[in-house]
């Protein structure tokens, strides 16, 4: 195999009550990445369309992410990489883990698969790391793995994938509003109060529960986030009216995607997830704020050939 | 009916990752209460054998805990309580919650069943508020059901009863010092810091997930506390040494029984939870502390008629 072209599929990351440890993946929002063997050795990216991102391979997550994997082999030839982003840079919606994920599988492929999918997640996480600053895997492994991924440990890469209901359908609003993952980290409390820990280790072990069982209204009691989201809330507009509606609008519960300022939504099945999509675009609409909706089965393979 | 007997379990709350809102029920550790019907109204506690505890019926978690279901109804008839405790008050292992769930559930069954199971929790816990000034129901809730219990709201009881793999038995240790409830929780840290609620947050996920999917392996990884057991391990003599040696003998982890101090240990299967006894009680026979060590099953059925 010469060349590869792979789906990179974007993710929700945090899910409410699962600050750091949860994600899941996203049907039909994702990158398209082109890989080619080259008769040079070394990494170069000749293209790149649908967002304005470093060329050079030092500066860039795809290929910092396959320099990763690389670095354990000595290869008399090189690749060239084409991307095309779909998912925008700062969306909160896993830019970066896509083109990590998407480099590393497509790589991995073209050098015969030495890795399981799995042990991919390292690598991977070098290029996010770049990105973001900070290392978790909580976009990184759902974008991989596909479905809801449960990151027990980020030092280890120990990560669980966890089953979720056949009609589980999510809605996203990104607000085109720059929002750095950095800012949006620094604003957080450096410590929570220990009944607040509590409340929320409550909802995100009933979200495991209701994941397994695949309990609709646990799922929906339990998205909730008493230790983000009151503080990251006020970096996006109108989020508790956006959030309100959602839920008016028959969605299982709502919250930020990831850092933000994509905002999420989870549903029992398409019509209500449209229809939460809808309603929260007429809000939306009215700021002078340029904006996208998505919504999407939840996407249980990851990252894909295409 | 006019009298009930009822056996009323010990449990072990906190389960190391779960503070404040997982609990599983012990099977053969508990106390023994008789309830009869008077012709007079109002409450008695005739006889307490086993512990040095109020026969004050204003002044016993029984008793207290009893008032709150009679307090819907106007009967013109009153109950008399016989209490044998086994379960020494102190030791960690859920001897309030016993006391006040025997009492709810042996009323509720003598005056024909109003409430269902679930609803006694509320009841139970105005008993167990008594005791211990706090009104958690990791302890109540395990010791009604059985089994593993989830609180995922201690203010809706909202309780999940979690399935276990079959094997799971558990190791007591229980050295008798005092150790009161308020003043062990008066030494935890009113605030954590946000990576160590990360870390807590990925294990007590994973421990929810390895349950439901019966991974003893997930279950050992799983069982670690980064919040409470540092400061609460240092009033416990030899906690590092007993948890080494638990761990060294075979068990999947072990940590503090509720508030302690008991120390619990989980292991696959009863011999390796009764090497890991042997081996506990080997440490703790070279300090000058009497102690008791109790190995069980997992309850499954919870507080029962005998």
């Amino acid at each position: 195999m010469n060349s590869i072209k792979v789906f990179c599929p974007a993710s929700v990351a945090n899910v409410s009550c699962g600050f750091d440890v949860l994600g899941f993946c996203l049907d039909g929002i994702g990158d398209e990445m082109k890989i080619t063997k080259t008769a040079n050795k070394g990494l170069i990216i000749s293209k790149i369309t649908g967002a304005e991102l470093p060329l050079d391979p030092n500066k860039n997550v795809a290929t910092i992410a396959a320099s990763a994997i690389l670095k354990n082999f000595n290869l008399d030839y090189g690749f060239d990489f084409e991307i095309k982003k779909n998912i925008k840079p700062g969306s909160g919606i896993g830019s970066s883990a896509a083109s990590a994920v998407g480099a590393v599988y497509g790589i991995n492929k073209l050098i015969g698969e030495p890795f399981e999918k799995k042990e991919l997640i390292k690598f991977a996480l070098e290029g996010e790391k770049y990105a973001s600053k900070a290392e978790h895997a909580d976009n990184i492994a759902p974008a991989l793995l596909g479905g809801f991924s449960l990151v027990r440990c980020n030092k280890t890469f120990d990560i669980i994938k966890l089953p979720y209901p056949e009609k589980l359908y999510t809605t996203i609003l990104h607000p085109e509003i720059e929002l750095k993952t950095s800012h949006a980290r620094s604003i957080l409390k450096k410590a929570i109060p220990l009944n607040d820990v509590v409340r929320q280790s409550g909802n995100l072990a009933a979200l495991i529960s209701a994941l397994y069982t695949k309990n609709y209204d646990l799922i929906s009691k339990s998205l909730k986030d008493y230790i983000i989201e009151p503080y990251r809330s006020k970096l996006i507009p109108e989020f508790d009216l956006l959030k309100k509606t959602a839920l008016n609008s028959g969605a299982l519960g709502s919250g930020i995607s990831g850092s933000g300022p994509s905002i999420f939504a989870l549903s029992k099945g398409k019509e209500i997830a449209e229809n939460v999509g809808q309603e929260m675009k007429k809000i939306v609409s009215k700021l002078p704020i340029k904006h996208n909706v998505y919504v999407s089965k939840i996407n249980q393979k990851g990252v894909k050939i295409i």
